[in-house]
């Protein structure tokens, strides 16, 4: 498969392009460096990555910005960088993207397990995540058998969790990670919001 | 109870209206009726609704537009709408109305169960349902016990499903669909969402 990878420079990103060049041909993008850039939180820049790259069978996102912060600290702006980006940027790439895909091709998205599993300051990322799965779940609906939508929900990554200096309990390394990524390519599944600890 | 409920003049906040003003004090405001005027969409109309009626001990919305439309439908604006409206207009109840609410108060919101259960054209719905799901169960970790934030999910409600000339099944009326809306103000959960049908 030709698979086009958005955030393949991110902890997770790299996992997953480097678990999927065995047996794909894999293209990067990212915001400054890869095979191609792209800015998420761009129509254009999107419809100007998918004109670069042509026809693909699957894009996975493992990228979006959104804003950590409490109620009392997230402004406006902060709310709408998530929903412009992590989540109408990941939307945008199903809405531009379909076009470029081959048919009962697929897009996996990343939302998170902050969706269902808050925590003090993750009100943005939480909306933002819940809101990706229900995308996901009504976009595969409408496409059928066309082109396969899912949305992976990473827990903490270990490596992240390290160098940020917290305790890895309940986390999952990368490569791990990365699985979920693997499956929802080359498996049949749509609609399906695939959590990671599934797929260890 | 002094409760403020926001959307009082739909189906759904009528029959809340009806249902919770037998034991409590309930002051009504809609887009263009009732005891005060609002426009979700805007955080200065929400600040104004709230200087003129003062403090309460609930707030219940029942109300937030979002629009109807496939994937090829559905424009930019179209998404903004119900996340500038039906989402962060609903998450701006909470963020401004939290200074006017008692102490251990309660405000809940107006999902949707097409969250998990979408139809051709919930692209949107979905989505912001799903949002407003993720941004309770965070929000309520959050203000612990200070204010009480739950959703009610709701099914199609009868009356409309029979008004639109669709079928009835697997709908509910509004009088036992406010019964949600009841248990949120007068029990002690928070960060939940409350599935109608568990309330008949």
């Amino acid at each position: 498969m030709k698979i086009l990878i958005i955030g393949a420079s991110g902890t997770i990103g790299k996992a997953v392009t480097e678990k999927l060049k065995a047996n794909h041909e894999v293209i990067t993008a990212n915001h400054n460096s890869g095979d191609h850039q792209v800015d998420l939180g761009s129509k254009a820049s999107i419809t100007a990555l998918f004109e670069q790259v042509g026809p693909v069978d699957a894009v996975i996102s493992t990228t979006g910005m959104a804003r950590f912060g409490t109620l009392e600290q997230l402004s406006d702006a902060d709310y709408q960088l998530g929903l412009d980006n992590k989540l109408m940027g990941q939307v945008n790439l199903v809405r531009i993207g379909k076009a470029y895909l081959s048919e009962g091709g697929s897009v996996t998205l990343t939302s998170g397990f902050l969706a269902q599993n808050p925590m003090p300051g993750s009100i943005s990322l939480s909306t933002v995540n819940g809101a990706l799965e229900g995308f996901v779940r009504a976009a595969a609906l409408e496409l059928g058998e066309s082109l396969r939508v899912n949305t992976v929900s990473p827990v903490f990554v270990t490596e992240t969790a390290q160098a940020m200096g917290m305790g890895t309990e309940g986390t999952l390394p990368a490569e791990q990670t990365a699985n979920a990524y693997q499956a929802s390519i080359e498996g049949n599944m749509t609609g399906q919001i695939l959590d990671v600890r599934d797929y260890v």
